[in-house]
């Protein structure tokens, strides 16, 4: 980005003055009067009411010129200067780069123009020389033209919309599934958008081009496959969103992006990266004045396109430059509250989204081992099932991934047949499925359902072995039954110890990384666009709002607990009983009875570890809490 | 190391040729004959049976010096040559240093020489002359005197023993509890070793001193606390065992040790370090030529110091080494085999100590729910308890851990109650306990056992929670009961599960590292002293010797587990009604439940996954495998 000259021309009069000291402050830009720059004999011969002819005019406008030169050097200015004939602009304009320079042409009528005069005092212009200026006008062929019969405000803002007019407001990298979705999306609320995809030989040719034509909202979006021209096409500050790959990926386009970048220019990471990538990304950008945004985006390929839950973090300062953008695209929940806000420095915005991802898992295994009751312990077919969750999904239990299994199970094939037993059953899981468990396990906060969910998933992929295991050991299983109250009861009884799970771990990392998330704003974000976007969900935050920051401590949670404990016991003690796995569910019951004993057996650990290792313990009768050896034999 | 010279001194017939070059064979050492560097002159004298006197063998000695001092430059060297008197010596030894001279008189009485001389053949040496060099002889002051009345290679042995007398055979670097611990063990076989341990003032001052005056075994060890004269107090090839913790420690040891090692030493690291940078560490080392050996020991500190479990992995000839050092202090089985063999390239032996701890954890927690079993949901008393464990621990079930944990709960405080119900129950965890679930979630294999057993550990610190929960929510529980025989079986029902994911676990690793770990050998290593020994480990080890390689289709796990199945069934149901919490134990039936499914729910969670995400999925009718996607809607 070098300097700038903005030349705003048109007849005395005409506001050239008072339209470009504005538009200099707005710009920050030095503002001068081209009149200031006339030689004094025609200053005199104007105040005697005579017309300067264009020999008058030659070291006037080339004084003009020279000093337009020299301040580009070190500045951006605005010049005001009539510049009624071409042959005057073209003096004005003489060896600037036309990149450097815009012109802004101030248009009105003769009738407008001598009003205004009229009511102007001390000016040395008679209305002869305003009728002299018309017959010497010549129209201009570029540059911004504005009509002066308007506000001044809406003068400043058309010439600061026009100026931009060939720059768009944001850029996106990464046409993918994801990424061409939300460029959609951004287009559709009526942000001008450059794409950007990389140009790999025989794979990926002149993709944005591609994204461009095939989708209307894209039609207006300026494609790219190079590097340059892409970033040249942002308005300053430039900001551009990377939807590429986690990983090297994201620090290969940064590499190439941060010799085109300007300090104050911003980049925004809507990929799935871990949270220490986006930390330290933000660090080192941070030092060539870069604001870096990591934000979790989570809705699929639907959601990206119609609205997804947005989780920015990173730069405050980033975020505030990009926000009208993220809140724009971002999905509304049923109140209508915007899902998207800032969570917190560095990887919270990532973090939260990896732990939202860990959720999702054990709310998918969660519905799977649910199914797998009803359809192997109770016999009943895919279509009875779907019944049964859309009776549940109208109520408490009512969530998107319901409602999608729901269309799962009704799905017919070709053959009249359900799809869904022409499925492998080898679960595919992406590298950062296993994000969640590994980070709870550095922070030292449990865990178990998403974490029986990955297991779950791995397990699957082991088809050899279990199919070889099958052949060995028999276990016909009692065909179990459970009433359809307690089954409903006990699965909104894991979803609760689930959620509470992931926010724990969230609060455990909030505290540990100093982010201050604020999980209420977390909650509204996960309400609407979201993979795991509830019913569930928007009770606890109801609650979250009334002040009872622990889920547990929620009426809600007491209520369904308090009240079905024994019968929910009961159903996992059944379950127990089945030929058929229920990971995820016996261990929410596992964890809560854990998590609500006020001794744990957890003593007899430390016993051991000191008799074995000398760990030390400490003793409940001293309250010095030093630590304790035994010598035990 | 500089090079080094050993004169071989003594009378003509004392061997001083048949000892230089058998020592020098051994050593790699360069052999020479003194008595090749005579003048002409002088053998003539000598043959024709004239003693030399003191100004002809003035040249011969300056000879062989300075073809002494120019070898030196490139090789060690042995030379044979008689020295009878100290005049002598002093010619031979002008301007070399004495850290690189070696003196070995061969001493013997007159007649044995003289039997020796009248039996060789083509000397030209008489008795007459025989007579005058014992005469000549004065007895040297420095140097390793030799008795030639013995066999040579006796000689041999008492000249490589005496050289090195100043020489430890190995060093070792850290004197916490394991590694004291570790330096007795050593010197109890009959190891030389140098001891360091860091000066820190007014923490660590004076450590290796006081544990060489602390315990006898130490009493001749070497202490130091500054690492030159520590490295230059070993033998070479220096052979140095680190026992600091894991982490930035080790590199800071090995940091510093490095510009005084020689090409072809080799450090061993008996630490905790993470597999990952143990492989890193031999990668970087093998640059400079020094073999970097990851030593996995277990066993705690009496396993220390009686016989760890040891399994080292990394540099192979490094392995070969120290070999005889970590099999000498290993421990033995009751089949007295040794429980030390190499186990694989890189981080391998760090990596199976990784999973031991794994394995160690879920066999800990097991341990602690059954016992939560019979104390709380029966009502026993410690004392009951630990005469059931007893019982248990002759017969299978019979294991290291469950012996400690009688001693433990049948010790009384000091006011006549147990010890045990005054420990707090936070139970404490090293960073160490979660890298085994960690790189079972990198690697894509499922191990809850070991995972939930962490988790409650981690549940177990977070007190404040449980106890405020304790007072929200009520779990009166059953006070179920289970028949002993049925708890003994699903015990070891949960222990076959959590042996056959910590080994899967191995192998998966083994596979992806190219690490070719023999199981064979590793259940061996495991058979005696590590903290994981037991009857099951035996049993387990037996049958894989019978090639059945995969534990679950073991008889002994095939019977009990067939034989059993309905009543391990009715126990994890049963105790699901329990308030007590039994993660582990319900997370073993749950995952085997799941391992012999020929067909797992997981085919729903990729519907799912193909419905939100569009990640598609493979059909079971179509053997291309090619990826399929649905519009589910």
């Amino acid at each position: 980005m070098g300097n700038k000259v903005i030349i705003v021309t048109g007849v005395s009069g005409s506001g050239k003055t008072t339209i470009g000291k504005a538009l200099a402050e707005r710009l920050t830009y030095s503002f001068y009067d081209g009149d200031t720059f006339h030689p004094a004999s025609n200053i005199a011969k104007m105040s005697a009411g005579f017309p300067l002819n264009d020999q008058d005019r030659e070291p006037w406008l080339t004084a003009i010129n020279e000093f337009i030169k020299e301040k580009l050097q070190s500045e951006s200015l605005v010049i005001a200067s009539s510049a009624l004939r071409e042959k005057y602009r073209k003096l004005l304009s003489a060896g600037i780069d036309a990149h450097s320079l815009i012109w802004v042409h101030l248009q009105g009528s003769y009738e407008v123009v001598y009003r205004r005069m009229s009511e102007r005092k001390g000016h040395f212009m008679s209305a002869e020389m305003l009728r002299s200026q018309y017959e010497t006008y010549e129209a201009p062929e570029r540059g911004i033209r504005v009509n002066i019969n308007q506000d001044p405000e809406q003068i400043i803002q058309q010439i600061m919309t026009s100026m931009q007019i060939s720059k768009s407001d944001i850029g996106l990298i990464g046409l993918g599934v994801m990424g061409t979705s939300l460029a959609r999306n951004i287009a559709r609320k009526g942000f001008s958008i450059s794409i950007f995809n990389r140009h790999v030989d025989g794979s990926e040719e002149g993709i944005a081009k591609k994204m461009a034509e095939q989708y209307t909202e894209l039609h207006h979006s300026k494609p790219f496959d190079d590097m340059e021209g892409f970033v040249a096409s942002l308005s300053s500050p430039k900001k551009i969103i990377l939807m590429v790959n986690a990983g090297k990926a994201v620090d290969d386009v940064i590499g190439k992006l941060l010799p085109l970048l300007q300090p104050g220019d911003v980049i925004v990471d809507g990929g799935n990266s871990h949270y220490k990538d986006t930390g330290n990304r933000q660090k080192k950008l941070f030092t060539g004045g870069i604001h870096f945004v990591g934000a979790g985006v989570s809705g699929g390929e639907e959601g990206a396109l119609m609205g997804p839950s947005i989780m920015p973090g990173g730069s405050r300062q980033g975020f505030e430059l990009v926000k009208d953008v993220l809140l724009a695209i971002a999905a509304r929940n049923e109140l209508n509250e915007i899902c998207c806000d800032y969570i917190g420095d560095g990887g919270a915005g990532h973090f939260v989204k990896m732990v939202h991802n860990g959720i999702e898992y054990a709310e998918m295994q969660l519905i799977a081992e649910f199914y797998s009751h009803l359809r192997y312990d109770q016999g009943k077919g895919p279509e009875e099932i779907a019944d049964i969750f859309e009776e549940w999904n109208k109520g408490d239990a009512g969530s998107y991934l319901l409602g999608i299994t729901t269309d799962i199970l009704r799905y017919i094939d070709a053959d009249g047949l359900p799809l869904l037993d022409k499925i492998s059953d080898e679960a595919g899981n992406k590298g950062t499925g296993s994000w969640t468990t590994i980070t709870a396990c550095e922070l030292g906060v449990p865990v178990p359902a998403m974490t029986e969910a990955l297991f779950s998933r791995y397990l699957s992929s082991f088809k050899t072995d279990r199919s070889r295991y099958a052949d060995i050991y028999e276990d016909d299983g009692d065909r179990v039954f459970i009433e359809s109250k307690n089954l409903l009861h006990t699965y909104m009884f894991c979803r609760i110890i689930n959620h509470y799970q992931g926010i724990k771990l969230i609060r455990e990392a909030s505290d540990h990384f100093r982010w201050q998330i604020n999980t209420d704003a977390l909650l509204r974000i996960w309400s609407g666009g979201c993979i795991i976007r509830s019913a569930l969900l928007a009770i606890l935050r109801k609650e979250w709002l009334n002040c009872h920051e622990d889920i547990m401590e929620h009426s809600y949670a007491r209520n369904l607990i308090n009240n079905n404990l024994g019968e929910i016991k009961n159903t996992v003690s059944t379950l127990s009983l089945s030929a058929r796995a229920y990971p995820v569910t016996t261990s929410c019951l596992d964890y809560f009875k854990g998590m609500i004993l006020p001794r744990s057996n957890a003593y007899l650990v430390q016993a051991q570890r000191d008799y074995f290792g000398a760990h030390t313990y400490k003793r409940t009768d001293d309250p010095s809490g030093v630590p304790h050896h035994t010598k035990w034999t």
